[in-house]
């Protein structure tokens, strides 16, 4: 069973002073809901008595509200028990209260929406070409899409409690504002009254989004507690995580490694700097290193490398930004997602000589390099997470 | 009045469970020991009270301990209190109880004194020269340095509490191992024993101690919440502090700036790869750049910059690394300490060029290029002052 899962874009703990705020039904709502959601194995009333610590008649009642406002659902009544009474397994509803996930990227707009089982209910994918693009158009587009599944979803009787939308670039989420996206050539603008949807819309990096989703886990790797998440699309982004949570640094601007320099004397970057990593491991400067057009799909760069037919110099502009990355912070996993996740094969050995030549700590130190397990367009999945673990963290807006 | 800090080494912080091992009484002893060390101005026996929230009468016979013991003393009572009564201020006890800070890097061997007012109360630096050296001969030397000062501050009727041994490399401080310092040529030993101390010694790195005695603040600036700290010496490591706790990353393993390309095509390091931060900005290739002999002090090339006699191209090397820092990290101050302090106004120029053109986010953070407070040899300082952190995290040992 998957979940809608409860890590949150943020380092910060609800403290005293966030309970407070909550009344104890609230808090005990909240509790109930968490139980039902994170443990694996489906609990009873009983159960989520014995995990919440809650008296088992309060329980029972919270329940009941989950259960009549859509949020939790009842299976039927296994017997079995000590007490010989039939136990209700009680499991996060499917298709009733759902999250939204959006984005734009450099060669896509997407629309993703997931229910708190964790299933995808519907999305959109659509490719096309954004650089130096307007935003105003751009976001329209996606607006328009957005609201299209969203009137779909909602027609077969789900409601959609929010949404995120996934940028490639410098964004704070407080001020739902976008510093820039070097890739797509917008700066200093406010995405979402451009969406013109009615609804609850925030905006997030894709690379912390997609870092969720990973956390969330896969379908048969669990994600380590702690690692690098790279997103290696047209552009380049990673995020942070420690301990189960993204580090973000003073304003969540950090993994920027697109930016990081792998050669003084290289190209210029989309950003105006020289020699960016982006230059050598971006998805169009792969394709371009490979005789492809740069706006091909990734399918071709595939079958050309199956094929024993093209050249894959990025894995080791890549290592060396990654060992950059590993002896400044120190995390031995790396978990590579994007259009990597299926170039892995080709990029491993250079990567990993890379790591092995450039990284202090590397005899003494399991580096790792993993393929991301959250799939295709991984933030979609972790911007509807997100909307999702909001709903769980204050159920009582749903009772 | 300068405190002996309480930032420690480590990310955890105490848990129930850690509070838990100590009895109540201890409990209060840290609390009232706290309330004296770190209140800035010098509270009486009813401050104490009042910041502590504990009856009057326990922080009496609290006070009265740790004054028996040497932690605190009082000073001659002052009148002028609404109740007319006089009030004895406390205040951390000078050349009493005192922390051994240690160091062996690469161009000299330290140690010093600091007692619990942050003074420091004996020192000795001897200049050296400890490339590819013999750790069992240099440490055997450093332990009779240390010996002799312990020895010195004995007589003066001091106790020494404990000493941190400051290396230029990676070190398990629970293991006592140092895995690799590359510049002095050692790696796997278990350093403390060939210091032949009869102390509690543990080993630590370098730039992470320098960072912490940065933290501790500086004569006349405080220092922020958040920054990354550089040590420039033959080798370069960095330390990142965030909200005022070292980042450690999975090991303590990061902050290896010195380690990050800068150029491919460049010199091979002392650590095996090609174009290292060190090979540019490290300090003995800051000499050679300026035409002095690898050696020579630093007052030379100073004083060949000042004549503008000499270049210090190591600025934009070190600002193309510092850029990807921020890039990858999102901490906006950066503070440089060892021989960058002294070197900063002739770095500024081209580190802020590099920062300007390569951070992504430059042109939406105020990117703060600082020389650290913590002056020379700033790791002896931090190491002396985590001795004297735990001591007051356990005062009852002391009682």
């Amino acid at each position: 069973m998957t979940t809608a899962g409860t890590a949150h874009e943020t380092t910060t703990r609800p403290g005293p002073a966030a309970a407070r705020q909550h009344s104890l039904r609230e808090h005990n709502l909240e509790l109930v809901a968490r139980a039902v959601f994170e443990v694996p194995e489906p609990l009873s009333r009983a159960g989520v008595a014995t995990a919440t610590g809650l008296a088992r008649a309060t329980v029972s009642t919270l329940v009941d509200q989950l259960v009549a406002a859509g949020l939790v659902r009842e299976l039927p009544a296994v017997t079995g028990g000590r007490a010989g009474r039939p136990a209700v397994p009680l499991v996060p509803a499917p298709r009733t209260v759902v999250g939204l996930g959006l984005e734009v990227n450099v060669d896509y707009l997407g629309a993703r929406v997931l229910d708190l089982t964790g299933d995808v209910v519907a999305e959109r994918v659509v490719p096309g070409s954004f650089h130096d693009s307007d935003p105003t158009a751009v976001l329209a587009r996606l607006g328009a899409l957005a609201r299209e599944l969203s009137d779909e979803v909602t027609a077969s009787g789900m409601t959609v409690a929010g949404a995120r939308l996934a940028l490639p670039g410098l964004v704070d989420p407080r001020a739902g504002t976008l510093q820039v996206a070097p890739n797509l050539g917008w700066s200093s603008i406010e995405p979402v009254p451009l969406l013109g949807l009615d609804l609850d819309v925030q905006v997030a990096n894709e690379a912390k989004l997609a870092a969720l989703a990973e956390l969330a886990g896969g379908s048969d790797v669990a994600a380590p507690d702690s690692f690098v998440f790279v997103s290696g699309d047209v552009g380049i982004g990673a995020a942070i995580v420690v301990d189960r949570r993204l580090f973000l640094g003073e304003r969540g601007w950090n993994g920027e490694i697109g930016h990081v320099v792998v050669d003084p004397a290289g190209p210029r970057c989309s950003c105006g700097a020289f020699g960016c990593l982006e230059q050598y491991a971006g998805k169009e400067a792969m394709m371009r290193a490979a005789g492809l057009p740069a706006d091909a799909p990734l399918a071709d760069l595939v079958a050309r490398l199956r094929a024993d037919d093209a050249d894959l110099p990025a894995g080791r502009a890549l290592g060396s930004a990654l060992a950059d990355f590993v002896n400044l912070i120190d995390i031995g996993t790396i978990v590579l997602g994007g259009a990597y996740t299926e170039l892995l094969p080709w990029l491993r050995a250079d990567v990993e000589a890379a790591l092995t030549e450039r990284v202090l700590a590397a005899p003494f130190v399991d580096l790792q390099v993993r393929a991301a397990q959250a799939g295709p367009h991984a933030a979609l999945t972790g911007g509807a997470r997100e909307v999702l673990a909001r709903v769980l963290a204050d159920p009582s807006a749903w009772v």
